[in-house]
């Protein structure tokens, strides 16, 4: 079955527990810009992440607060920091790849909080049930252009959900996508 | 048909006439380090290319001189200078992008000289007329780990080539590679 999904391209940003947050600033987590996402939004406030080799500036969080910390990085961004992140699913953390955060009131080394964001494809539970699609499921993504392909993305199944299909920059770049692509998808 | 081919990451680089050398240099060309395919080089000689938003130091040019000046970057790459390359098989220059070329001597501004590389398969005409596979035709890479899929490239088919799978590092990025694999391609 072919169906149709809009792509959002995720460029390096974090999720943090409001623990966390709070030793990096002195202000309320704010909103700059709802998310494709339900309730998931692009904060005003930025940080820097440092690994052994460097840092990259203007790190947005995303919010709401998680239960979790979770620094997703693209794998260019990984050999800038000098970190060796594995490609996993949101929230599955154990073993992941430590990370410094610094904000403007403080720094903090959050141990095992940073990763590869695997492709995946958000969809609810009622579309999923419709397609038979189960969550984590593989499904096929439908590149076009002038650098084609076919690659595997994850089904992300949850009750609140807008379909959109997550890559990341090195996807973009690779794929010569811009984020505003309808995208075929083969389950 | 399956085959199995070596892969070889090409980190953004150039290939220039003498003339245009002899503009940016006052010393002779010298080898490095000889490459995989016959009679190509990378040379000592390094220098900075620039687009409008901005340069990049340390661009290796590889030897031996050619016919035509290419300078082949990736999406990344052109990001951060600011050109918008097409993807192009190699001496395939009409239309593609402006840059400017720095070296020690002197600078050169290069019309029509930059792309993006295809992805493509060396191969030579020997090897190919036994798959039956010719010049230009699409192949597929299997790409194998944790962001799998399977990609197009085309073949290069010369007299003298060493049989080789040529992606760039965005590629490299995208699919975790670290450009010491042996691919599996479906002809």
């Amino acid at each position: 079955m072919n169906i149709k999904v809009q792509l959002g391209i995720s460029n390096r940003h974090l999720h943090l527990t409001k623990e966390v947050y709070e030793m990096l600033f002195d202000e309320e987590l704010t909103v700059k810009k709802e998310l494709m996402q339900p309730g998931e939004f692009a904060s005003d406030q930025v940080v820097t992440i440092k690994g052994p080799k460097g840092e990259m500036a203007n790190v947005r969080i995303l919010g709401p607060f998680r239960s979790y910390n979770q620094v997703e990085v693209s794998r260019h961004d990984a050999r800038t920091l000098g970190v060796n992140p594995p490609v996993r699913k949101s929230g599955d953390l154990a073993g992941s790849e430590n990370i410094t955060v610094i904000g403007p009131k403080g720094s903090v080394d959050l141990t095992e909080s940073c990763i590869i964001a695997n492709r995946h494809l958000h969809m609810t539970t009622e579309d999923a049930n419709k397609l038979n699609l189960k969550n984590d499921q593989k499904v096929k993504v439908v590149i076009p252009g002038d650098k084609s392909g076919i690659i595997d993305a994850y089904a992300k199944i949850t009750d609140k959900a807008s379909p959109e299909l997550h890559l990341d920059t090195d996807d973009a770049n690779a794929f010569l996508l811009k984020g505003d692509e309808i995208l075929d998808i083969i389950i």
